[in-house]
């Protein structure tokens, strides 16, 4: 028995999410059934992130276990011949069969984009969220100041009752403006169920001049969510990449890491 | 009588290109329907650029006349909330009844973009074209200089019986490279049928080792179409801009020019 690890891009635009789901077509199905055709027994992947409908990732990570005896980093291309466009594997490696995705020690970044104009282009409509208010980036960054460091973010989430522990540490949260696009690029050990939507719905506010940065401040310390704004729409979502500190080193022992 | 200048922009993803056909929905009759349907009369609008199926637009440039009394700049906005998400006004204005978006002086400016990575990203697959293999942009760029200035090119073009001058000038075309994406960015007085996708797909062959860059050169000066590469996939390419030298001076008079 070997575990793969596989990283997984795709469009969210079509989807109900990474995870199999009831209603709707969700990335993961469409993954597993693909493996499962090309390994002829079923396959269920473990997902690092449940993204919701409508995101997108560039570095979504998910495992699954195989006899199979196909090298590792072959996986890579041969799901690519059978899987939809709008879902790419960038990478496949073996892992230790003691590594879980989820359960592991992370490092997650996130993009947020927001375009920032008084038309939208529609060829960008996919993959950020239109916004026709003029937004001051330098506010912006007050607000994302506040954000960083080690904090209860439960001012900053939609509540799950299994969730009990709120507290996560954000390494980074930069405002990048490249002409009408407004990147916020979050990096952190973990991420709160709707916790970069509602951090970008809040900054916009900020932004927009609806709220000055330091209610930013005020929705952390205060852990109350109606202080914070909107959860943000999902297509200016994209998920870049997932990285496992404890565990990266010891795969460079593994052939076909990429 | 009035006559009103739209700058368009569309995501060509799911049309069969601007101008009215018998199969398939074009942007241009979209648009008009749009326009008839507001203005309660038939609108016809007289394109620019006769962009092909899957080609996108950010600065198609499209006319049309009218005995409404609403205020050329409001027509944009207007025209926005009717228009599907992928097709959005840029700006409106009233331009002389004499300017004709396709037989005055122009300056146009395209972008073909090649994603050159060993994986695709989803998330770039509708406006950029795919390229498995490594390109040399270097190489690219040396077969790119011979293609700037005044030339014959009918060997970079898709013969149509009506056109018999195929001399054009194209002012610059540069190579960019950001990462995976490199952006051939050409202007030019005017671009014959397929020219710049042609361009794109012999500059890929000569990125790619399989033609030296000299071999731009023969193909120009031979006029022999079948020494250039294939027409590249359309949706890498965008029209990015249309501009008119000797009207946009007068427009400054025109309320609403944006």
């Amino acid at each position: 028995m070997r575990r793969i690890k596989l990283t997984v891009a795709y469009d969210g635009t079509n989807y109900c999410g990474w995870q199999i789901q009831p209603n709707g077509l969700a990335v993961q199905q469409v993954l597993d059934e693909c493996l499962s055709q090309m390994l002829k027994v079923p396959v269920r992947t473990i997902g690092a992130s449940r993204t919701d409908a409508g995101v997108h990732a560039l570095g979504q990570v998910a495992v699954f276990d195989t006899e199979a005896r196909m090298p590792a980093e072959k996986y890579a291309l041969a799901l690519n011949t059978r899987l939809p466009q709008d879902i790419r594997i960038q990478g496949s490696c073996q892992v230790s069969p003691d590594f879980h995705p989820r359960f592991s020690q992370t490092v997650k970044t996130y993009e947020y984009r927001i375009f920032n104009r008084m038309f939208p282009d529609p060829t960008k409509r996919l993959y950020s969220f239109f916004y026709y208010y003029p937004l001051d980036v330098e506010l912006m960054r007050k607000g994302a100041a506040y954000l960083v460091g080690e904090h209860d973010f439960a001012g900053f989430c939609t509540a799950k009752p299994e969730v009990t522990n709120t507290v996560r540490t954000v390494y980074s949260l930069d405002v990048i403006q490249e002409g009408p696009m407004i990147t916020l690029r979050i990096t952190g050990n973990g991420f709160l169920y709707n916790m970069v939507r509602i951090i970008a719905g809040t900054l916009i506010r900020v932004g927009g001049g609806t709220y000055p940065p330091e209610q930013v401040k005020k929705a952390l310390e205060q852990k109350d969510r109606s202080l914070a704004g909107e959860t943000a729409r999902p297509e200016g979502l994209t998920l870049v990449k997932i990285s496992y500190p404890e565990w990266e080193e010891k795969w460079e022992t593994f052939a076909g890491n990429p």
